[in-house]
């Protein structure tokens, strides 16, 4: 950030009064202009004890396989979930309940994953989509998932299904993407 | 939203290419800005079967009795609701559980509640509180709480300590705060 958005003069970095960070603050206009972290949301989609994912057709991970993105302002992290579902893989879902939180601070994003049931079994390509699958259990494409936060909510979901008792995981992932895990 | 934080050239609202929504975009360098929820962290800290609440010293909500406050970059949701209780209430607390995520989508926010025990049961007034007490749950101000998503959180809470059972709590509130609930 260099310019403020609310006037168009430079942004300095400083503490405003009363604050214990450093914020961009306007120059001219002295706006504080707050960073937060963004949350992605997406669902672990069931339909007949297998896992529907989508081959995204978009960087960053093209040609990888997900079930999430970030969520839009105005909408709840259900409606978010329910509605990456429906235009990743032209689905709808029922919401069975929250999964899993995976906190990834060094890039600032939260991602929540609900669990879901196809409605009807109905699926399809929608347009960030290169294909929709469904995956049986044993064959989850461990080697070819988008990111590190879908590996670590399927491989909870794989040990909660084997024990048929699915709990509320919240974690957290500190390192970047190993260089192994990255194609680009 | 009206200039580039990137070049500080003015921003246009249209459909960027392969997008569905109106985002903000540069009509210089095509940056596009885009905008996503905050989300509000903190924790329900009990010491003796008693709830720390803190008095607001800051606006909104001055004078009013909260227990949250947004979530920062490079931090994880239990360290933003540690921290919060760090700074608001300087009480240190030990981490239960996830408790409650409280979408309020009319004004963009996810306030995510962990349930915490304080480790010592030292406490203080922060830097951004007028006092901190403990308050037992039949005397709760109800009538004076920071935030509809404050209240329903400590609902939750009463029902699920009469019970003995904790459990995980995703819910909305969608109506803005009522006119009688606004001190300002
Ligand atoms: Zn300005
Ligand atoms: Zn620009």
């Amino acid at each position: 950030m260099k310019y403020c958005s609310t006037c168009g003069h430079l942004v300095e970095q400083r503490i405003p009064e009363g604050d214990n960070r450093h914020r961009y603050v306007c120059v001219s206009c002295e706006t504080i202009h707050y960073q937060n972290p963004r949350i992605v949301a997406g669902t672990v989609p069931i339909w007949q004890g297998k896992i529907l994912l989508c081959r995204r057709a978009i960087e960053p991970r093209y040609g990888y396989w997900t079930t999430s993105s970030f969520m839009e302002n105005a909408e709840t992290t259900i409606e978010a979930a329910e509605r990456e579902t429906r235009e990743e893989a032209l689905a709808e879902v029922d919401i069975e309940g929250l999964y899993s939180i995976i906190d990834v601070p060094h890039i600032n994003q939260v991602h929540m994953f609900y669990r879901a049931t196809l409605k009807n079994g109905e699926f399809g390509a929608g347009e960030e989509s290169l294909e929709t699958q469904l995956f049986a259990l044993d064959d989850i494409p461990w080697n070819e998932l988008s990111f590190p936060t879908v590996r670590k909510t399927l491989e909870l979901f794989l040990e909660d299904f084997r024990k048929e008792s699915y709990g509320v995981h919240v974690q957290d992932i500190r390192h970047p993407m190993s260089p192994s895990a990255r194609r680009d």
